[in-house]
């Protein structure tokens, strides 16, 4: 007898060969076999209890090597990350690799699905910008006709700029690139950006409002799908969060850390990681929720575009959310109009020039609007309890990394 | 009597307020409004026949102007393309160029939609690459941390590699770039490129098969919901085109083309724009049909990675696709066995270090697999008979053109 274990994207199935007497072809072949190859079999599908795996098997007529695979694998199971990514392909055939991005095509399709119902618009903004879209640094630049252009870091002024052409809803999931130096487990020079933003917006509350019933229609469609399967392959539970999510404000969030012992300069004006995770514990034994939104950050460590309380100019219309201790999401009110967004823009020490281009937005009538965004992988790392985004992204660019 | 047209995403509607004597602040408001200022309005919604928009109107309490406009609009319904497009974000008022991204988001939710009742997988493979992906011509570079990094003018390699890790089905809707010079109606630097790309396919028959019956899928949810809209907006009838698709060889098309008397050197092995309408003007007249796919194309113009015929390896198993005249897609079955890619890759006289990465995902056991690729830009272009891809890309990159 000769077995063959076969793997498709549906799962894998024994392939049982009887050998016969005299010349047996069918048996030469499956002996030169190799690991991994490509195969087509013909044969008859019976159920057989003896057998382990899924009490089935395919009793063999033909096998057919469609694409043959050279005998020594270059990977194992216990090859390290970075070998394992330089052989991606072979990583991914991993089944739980695949189930990540069964996942992933399955929270997109979701989170379509639900701005579809509410009326979105998808747009398509440009990578390739004339001037630099936020702080100018982390930003890669190349010749472009004899201009430079620059790499979008987010699609941030541009979803704003459809806000301006009265699309009132828009979303995009695109990449962005960062030229950020850092090897942390949470970064990559570049990631798929998921970029909401809705006009006719009164405060950030109701950005916040629309993200979590958003995250709650999509955690709920995910947990539906794939819950056991996750469960089974990442050890991880999928929790449909309950509405509304805890908020508290930079403020209380700086009281509640300084009486769990864990002090941040206030002046800094956010959280550090550490900081982010007694918060999530605090909140997590507090409201039993895994999420919490923290608002109202102060304009010192916001960018110029946040819209300001009017009570209290020191503070934004902002929130970070916070997933499991860790932020997955920015998001803010909008400053909307031209003068005031023009002073910020001059009190934040830029030069107007390269943005005029965006301030421009605002000067023939633009609906007060808000949004958000988040990086795809964050997100997905954080679901599946990923120790890194590198394991979660299809094929991961870091500093050292443009290969394969 | 005063009377204010208010625009949003639904529509037109008339705001009317009846001057009262005395102090009539309201009235003050509208007197100075300005065109194109956002602005909020509360009233009562009345039936009225003598309106024409509608047979509505909204009797006016308040008006609030949430987003003043500065009284003099910099473009009007008389602007040059170019002017419009530096002031994109005004151009994208008019209610017809918000019907060009509510087909467009329409579109792709249709094509994803097929993609995922036929269990495909959604991916995002990067931009930044570390080598050229085909050609070496066309390429924006720039510096990754000291390295030099090319983006990506498509993602041929990344889908493939998909294949090569098992995959078997996946799609992708993504920016790619090319550092193209020409002006022409159809190119820009940047565009959204849509892509497929199928496993265990017998020939470049099967990814036809399937691309028409996608496409077939895609324009009859199209015309459902959008044919009245565009025939009224842009005066083209959206066409559900018949199961199968007209097809003819190279060959043919060459035959035929000289029958009609436009000679094209054969020895090019490729249409020219003109032989691309004329044979498409043939197909209409002989078949009724908007599409014809063109097969068979010689090896010599077209890229090392499309398989030859076994019988005749002068030939490829490939394909464009020609709608209304233009070609919309380039397809073929891949050649997915090492030994026979290397030949191919070094008979196109490529040197094979800088493509070795992409060699290797054919070493360790890869199904036969073909797709195509398309950019979304182009399909708008004819689907709604506008002259260039700039009228239908939400902001268009050109030579000459990287803001706003």
């Amino acid at each position: 007898m000769q077995f063959v274990i076969v793997r498709d994207q549906t799962g894998m199935v024994q392939v049982t060969h009887r050998r016969e007497e005299g010349d047996d072809s069918l048996a030469k072949s499956i002996e030169e076999l190799t690991r991994e190859s490509a195969i087509e079999v013909v044969g008859m599908v019976v159920h057989n209890d003896v057998v382990q795996l899924g009490q089935l098997e395919i009793l063999t007529e033909s096998i057919n090597v469609l694409g043959p695979a050279f005998p020594e694998l270059p990977i194992d199971e216990d090859s390290s990350l970075d070998n394992r990514l330089d052989w991606r392909y072979l990583d991914l055939r991993r089944p739980s690799n695949l189930l990540i991005f069964r996942v992933q095509t399955w929270i997109e399709h979701v989170m379509r699905q639900y701005w579809l119902e509410n009326e979105f618009i998808e747009i398509h903004s440009p990578k390739l910008m004339g001037s630099a879209s936020e702080s100018g640094g982390e930003l890669f630049q190349l010749d472009h006709f004899g201009q430079t252009a620059y790499l979008a870091q987010s699609p941030q002024f541009f979803k704003q700029m459809a806000m301006a052409a009265g699309f009132e809803r828009v979303f995009e999931i695109a990449p962005v690139f960062r030229a950020n130096p850092s090897f942390t487990s949470r970064h990559d020079t570049e990631f798929t950006s998921v970029d909401v933003e809705i006009s006719w917006v009164r405060s950030h509350e109701d950005v916040m409002r629309f993200e979590e019933e958003w995250l709650h229609y999509v955690l709920t469609a995910v947990k539906e799908k794939y819950g056991d399967a996750i469960s089974e392959a990442f050890g991880v539970e999928v929790i449909v969060p309950a509405l509304p999510f805890p908020r508290v404000t930079m403020a209380e969030a700086y009281s509640i850390l300084e009486r769990l012992g864990h002090t941040i300069a206030r002046q800094k004006g956010d959280l550090d990681p550490e900081g982010e995770r007694t918060l999530a514990r605090y909140v997590n034994e507090t409201f039993r929720h895994e999420f919490v939104f923290v608002t109202d950050y102060p304009a010192s460590a916001r960018p110029f575009y946040h819209m300001r309380h009017a009570a209290n100019p020191g503070l934004t219309r902002s929130f970070d959310l916070i997933w499991k201790g860790v932020e997955i999401t920015t998001g803010a009110q909008r400053e909307h109009r031209y003068d005031i967004l023009s002073r910020q823009a001059i009190e934040s020490s830029l030069s107007l020039e390269p943005i005029q281009y965006y301030l421009d937005f605002f000067k023939f009538g633009c609906p007060p609007h808000g949004g958000f965004g988040f990086g795809l992988t964050r997100m997905l790392m954080m679901l599946l309890g990923a120790n890194t985004v590198r394991e979660v992204t299809y094929l991961y660019r870091g500093p050292n990394r443009l290969s394969p």
